[in-house]
């Protein structure tokens, strides 16, 4: 196989592109680095190819490039031999009970984590704001350490979610520090979405509206947890059962 | 007050160097960024002086600098205005009832999200292994909130430490996905440690084995959690109480 060698290369200059959820959206295209994700997103179905610095791939469909490439492509401060070209996921919601509404979520690592959360403790999907951040944001992917090609995560009007959601017999729980209940003492319904806020606001005040209870998490004194840890704590709590 | 404009000043150079762990651990100080940890490290009666590029500075005791000194002293990629200089904070552990133990966690943000969760939780001491990333990192510093002023954070031998909580007492609680139960079956004791692990590997088989009990955290399918999410769910569980 013939191995590329320019920067210039029009193909390399679009795969440096996908970095911004621009391109990303155009194409509906993204990056995973790192064999883990590589081999998750093959399980996934979604992977197209994979882009190599290194002779012997064992992937059937790659492209060659000089190591200068696959450092301009790769986003890690350590060297990566390995970059999967995948097809952004469509997962369908099948009958879901655990759904997880986020509000204006910001960090990148705060979202992952909680996707990888959110597939353990058997959430059927992951409903985010407009102005969440991009789930296919390379720092997300790699916190969700594959986690992301297993449950469906949808950007959509959470007001919109949230009545659609109403309709189909879901209790809606916010998360709030003011005016809310105990979590312990609420009981577990069948069906039930949980609603975690941006990093310094919290769930807005509309958001928390449109809900049916509000819960907050007991703690004494510093009453400040990051919203990843807060979102374990309520889906370990509230957690789905798969058949 | 004269304005500092040389970055090859020699306090300028040393104020640098508290980037490295070797010389925080000589001189015995640390930097936070921001008025928020800047004023949690006042309350705490731990900061020396403030680092500013601003004339007009509401501390008392502050070093005015140029904007290029700042930049080379933040290790934050937007401008800050204020970097305060702190004492490491000497606190006592006075009967401790929830500790939790550190197996060489390695990520900043896991351990910074752990310190600010223990403080939520009323946890008395955090211990950590030799090998755990030193909590005066400014990555630490950041994702604790300031929590870090509230709960002291002790670096030893995990073996020894575990040996002197078990005179005292202490049940030892290891988390482990092998070989271990439930996490909702086991009672809440006066007194206990937890322990959680490496984010790769996770506690070792060395702790592991000196642990009364082995839990994990019920869930379902993927089977992964990261660090700071699992101490979040353990901490909640078997939370502290403040007098």
């Amino acid at each position: 196989m013939e191995r590329i060698k320019s920067l210039q290369n029009a193909k390399v200059k679009n795969l440096v592109r996908l970095h911004q959820k621009k391109y990303r959206d155009e194409t509906g295209l993204f990056l995973v680095e790192g064999d883990h994700l590589i081999s998750e997103a093959r399980k996934a179905g979604i992977l197209h190819y994979v882009i190599t610095d290194e002779d012997d791939c064992p992937y059937e469909k790659y492209l060659l490039v000089t190591p200068e490439i696959m450092k301009k492509i790769s986003t890690n401060v350590s060297a990566v031999h390995r970059i999967g070209v995948c097809e952004k996921c469509k997962m369908t919601v099948k009958e879901p009970k655990r759904v997880l509404l986020l509000d204006d979520v910001q960090d990148p690592g705060n979202l992952g984590t909680l996707i990888r959360t959110a597939v353990s403790f058997s959430f059927d999907a992951i409903c985010c704001s407009k102005h969440t951040v991009d789930v296919y944001n390379e720092k997300v992917i790699r916190s969700t350490q594959g986690a992301l090609f297993y449950i469906p995560v949808i950007y959509s009007d959470l007001t919109q979610t949230i009545e659609t959601l109403k309709h189909d017999d879901f209790t809606i729980v916010g998360t709030s520090l003011h005016e809310a209940s105990g979590m312990r003492s609420f009981s577990a319904q069948e069906k039930m979405a949980f609603v975690l806020g941006n990093e310094g606001q919290g769930v807005s005040d509309e958001i928390l509206s449109l809900c049916d209870a509000k819960l907050f998490i007991e703690m004494q004194g510093f009453e400040s947890l990051n919203v990843a840890v807060a979102g374990g704590i309520v889906m370990y709590t509230f957690q789905g059962h798969h058949a």
